[in-house]
């Protein structure tokens, strides 16, 4: 384990930011947390994230990490033996646990992001559908990950439970922002006990962002930096 | 480790198949490898793969795992004491080759592949300084990275070596479809000698196609599938 101070650099509704808060409460780690402005970004974060110049950056010492699955994947091995896992220990479980994390950027988030952005009614209405089917495909890797218990990683929140709980405030912005149904509990039972469940742990409660404020934040987007035309 | 049987789909010029074959050699694991046909999927396939129907799945015993990175990690990791390592041992390198890792294939595969599907010469000419720009910060990457050694992976051949390794036939072949240099030694002296070192390394030989080949399947795809008018 490497010692030194933590540092986490971010923009509050960014999901990919809120995932590495949840895992540092879960390690129970002490970080300082750094807010961005991506209209005017930081120095340090230009310096930490030359590639893609994106929050989240986690410095630890004099090094820094980027790209949030990296990040929490350096947090769970550097901190193998401090607070809860992220990871499972099983070679094939982590592998699971991985797909379905990857899933969850690849496909969910561009899908509720994609129906905000979209400019046609038919555009949004193929994003909304895309968010269903990936809503019904993380039901069904509930199931399988979970095996009954109360979360994908578990009887613990872990690497799937914030990848994907740290969409959740976004998801029903985006759901007030359309109109659109997302998280049917008639379609997504399991997935809809899951949120309920994710949402009332501490570790939630502390490090998600209000609703209203995402959905004010998206509307702004909208028009300012997507150029969509919002709806009624 | 899990015992098991392994079988691996893919298809011969899927660098993300090719990179898969590179690390069981690495491991020295024996494996049966079965040849996929994009055109007409195997039931293999779509039940292994259902998510993305995609190559290359791992079948170990009764179990499958997707999407080639993650497979590349569960190689490593339920053989861990097999063959030659993939990823480091120390958490922030292991940090640093995914991060790389996940850059060939988010912006190094999509620019090399954008030029052979690109339908203007604006978009080819684009494409082509993507590319050229995703190199340049890879010869960065390789300087940090190997430390002075001949790979990525230090002494030996490492995840970000076969997961750049593994597209080296296709940039060769774009390069001779699109009359466009990429591989400069002028602009990426390092990466260059990195790869004529790895091109003679019997992993390499033994699992990459012929550049011809792999021409002459680019020049069709362009035809039969992306529409897009030759280059003479």
């Amino acid at each position: 384990m490497v010692e030194g101070e933590i540092k986490l650099l971010g923009t509050w509704p960014s999901p990919f930011a809120i995932r590495v808060k949840m895992v540092l409460e879960q390690k129970g780690l002490s970080y300082e947390y750094l807010e961005d402005d991506l209209l005017n970004k930081s120095e340090l974060l230009l310096k930490h994230n030359p590639i893609y110049k994106k929050v989240p950056v986690l410095i630890h010492g004099d090094r820094a990490i980027c790209e949030s699955l990296v990040i929490l994947q350096y947090i769970d091995e550097n901190w193998s033996k401090t607070g809860l896992p992220v990871l499972p220990v099983d070679p094939y479980e982590r592998a699971i646990a991985r797909f379905w994390a990857t899933y969850v950027d690849d496909k969910l988030v561009t899908s509720f992001i994609g129906i905000l952005k979209a400019t046609t009614e038919e555009a949004k209405a193929q994003k909304i559908a895309d968010t269903h089917t990936a809503l019904e495909l993380l039901e069904g890797a509930f199931k399988k990950c979970s095996a009954g218990k109360d979360f994908f990683g578990g009887d613990s929140i872990g690497y799937i439970d914030v990848t994907l709980g740290s969409c959740l405030a976004w998801i029903k912005a985006a759901e007030r922002i359309s109109g659109a149904k997302l998280l049917d509990e008639t379609k997504v039972p399991l997935l809809m006990e899951w949120v309920n469940r994710f949402l009332a742990t501490d570790c939630a409660k502390r490090t998600l962002p209000d609703v209203e404020r995402v959905e004010k934040y998206g509307r702004n987007l909208q028009v300012t930096t997507w150029n969509v035309v919002p709806a009624k």
